[in-house]
């Protein structure tokens, strides 16, 4: 199954979000006279005096932030989920004016106290440190009898939306589990009962055998951009044994983990030599009291930019309204982002 | 039902699109160190020399724009979709990597000849005749037996990925129905089926009981927040009456559909006091040969802007990841743009 083979408008399916993706190949030949955002350059300020993130200064309603060493988790001062909000009336509710309670929490996890810093720049310990936080919160929130789901995403540059740009992500543990995560919990659990396997397990079975699309891997994980991916240069991590959360892993699945994080950020910062924007997320069992064999951790890493370190793909018109759409194969974007160094190149 | 009922996290649900909405309100009052674009301002450019869509000038692959005077309609020179791209290979193809044959038409129909118009600035009778042309688009590819769905969009503004910004909108025909009317043509004859009547005539009849979410309306048309709005002014523009595509638009609905775009348009840009941007489009009947007595014309507007002009709503992290999120209700958005005038602010 050559590239050439699919140089041609066509649509593939997403097994895992049941929806279809318009690919376009070519469609980047066209004359930009639209938006072109400020290229992300690296920072060299280690501590700013106005972040509300870095050590020792103030944030919102009179807190402040400790002198921290090493990882840094605070409930968000601007929580977009309250443990406690009340419930919506729903006395004399009218059917399609349907709402319904969401309660949870909100988190903010700093990587490290260096503001100028992004994983693909950090050390892999302290990257480690990142990762045993993460295991910490999913354990500690997963357990909690009102939580259903634990969502921890990053949002990495101002172009992706981060609010700030210390090195950080966030945890956002909800009542119900939300409908990406419900639609791939559905996916996986149709699949296991048609073929009595999972989908990921085979998935990465087929992409294995293939390599067309695989970008680069450890023991543990496999990142490739996936058959269906809509973003340019979306990726997608998978563990390579079924292991459906963080909760499960090994050490060495934890260092792995660590591992893997560096070398796609830094594979991303060297495709157009700038500090990538991307929203980052893991994808993992959800906490609801039931019992989840067909989960499969995985990461999904959707990336805004297309042509250069400024101009991004925009998701709008045909997209919004009808279906995502991408301007070239997956199998090309892999094929740029496998032949990059796998040292950042502001190291060499 | 006040707005002051829903001032605490709940999440809702769209039953057209079957997905919920996680309602976060006064989460806006958090600091915001993120990404600040350009305001868009008018341009008093008439005519622009290197715009390919202004009149007598080039286009790529030797084309050359018309010195057109009303609409102008060309096949896209750089088409996401092709009348005659051949199937991809099937022959072995493997269950988990799922492609299939998309062929279509890619139109770009220009509003206007003069460069620096908007929807929001054209006189009536123009925009009437923007209206005249898409139903002659809608018909003659409806008509077209590869055909089973016509999206007609438009992108406004840099921030909305608008490649160029003469006034223009684009015309997609797909071979197959897209995703998202795919959902609500399901979403449609479900509710018909079981309730014997249409979803949005009902939710019209609730929406015009409450009034609480409208915001303009004329003799046949209604444009109001709905209930589950992802975007912070999201609009939808529902058809008063059960009628499924513009095809059969009687004068009087082309001619009100062309005066509410204007009154929406109007409203959104004296919001900010800028040129407004969005992305919009008509759901309507698809052609994929059924009958779809259950389809009901409507537009939908989703503009990007939350805070002022100059500041967007992102929908990055924990929207891709876990389930859209908006930071203001809709009650109280359709009371800010219910409120404002329906005179230009630049023509005051
Ligand atoms: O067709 P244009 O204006 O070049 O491109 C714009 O609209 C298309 C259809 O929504 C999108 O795929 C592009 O990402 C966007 O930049
Ligand atoms: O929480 P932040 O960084 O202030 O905000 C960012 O992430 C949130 C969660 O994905 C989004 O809702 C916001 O639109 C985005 O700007």
């Amino acid at each position: 199954m050559s590239d050439s083979a699919y140089q041609f408008p066509h649509r593939r399916y997403n097994p895992l979000r049941r929806q279809w993706v318009l690919i376009s190949p070519h469609r980047t030949q066209r004359p930009w006279q639209g938006e072109v955002n400020p290229s992300s350059g690296f920072s060299d300020v280690h501590y700013d005096p106005i972040c509300y993130l870095c050590p020792g200064n103030e944030r919102a309603g009179g807190h402040r932030t400790p002198r921290y060493e090493s990882v840094f988790i605070f409930d968000n001062d601007y929580a977009a989920l309250l443990p406690d909000s009340p419930a919506p009336q729903t006395a004399g509710m009218l059917p399609l004016l349907r709402a319904e309670q969401e309660r949870g929490i909100c988190r903010v996890l700093c990587f490290h106290p260096d503001h100028s810093l992004t994983v693909a720049v950090m050390d892999e310990p302290d990257i480690l440190r990142v990762v045993e936080a993460w295991v910490e919160q999913y354990k500690e929130l997963s357990a909690n009898p009102s939580i259903s789901h634990v969502q921890i995403f990053e949002n990495r540059g101002a172009m992706m939306g981060a609010s700030n740009p210390h090195p950080h992500c966030q945890v956002w543990a909800t009542e119900h589990v939300p409908d990406e995560p419900a639609i791939e919990t559905e996916s996986l659990k149709a699949y296991q009962a048609e073929h009595g396997s999972c989908l990921l397990c085979d998935y990465l079975k087929t992409e294995t055998d293939q390599r067309t699309r695989i970008i680069c891997e450890n023991d543990e994980f496999l990142v490739l951009v996936p058959w269906w991916a809509v973003w340019p240069f979306e990726t997608l991590v998978l563990a390579k044994k079924h292991v459906g959360s963080m909760a499960e892993f090994s050490a060495a699945q934890r260092a792995a983990l660590a591992n893997i994080l560096k070398q796609v950020t830094t594979r991303y910062d060297n495709l157009f030599e700038t500090s990538f924007p991307y929203t980052m997320g893991f994808h993992q069992t959800p906490c609801d009291g039931e019992q989840h064999p067909e989960w499969h951790f995985h990461a999904h890493y959707y990336p805004p930019l297309l042509r250069s370190a400024t101009v991004r793909k925009f998701m709008v018109g045909f997209e919004m309204l009808g279906m995502p759409q991408r301007d070239i194969t997956p199998e090309s974007a892999a094929e740029r982002l496998r032949a990059l160094s796998a040292t950042h190149f502001t190291r060499k």
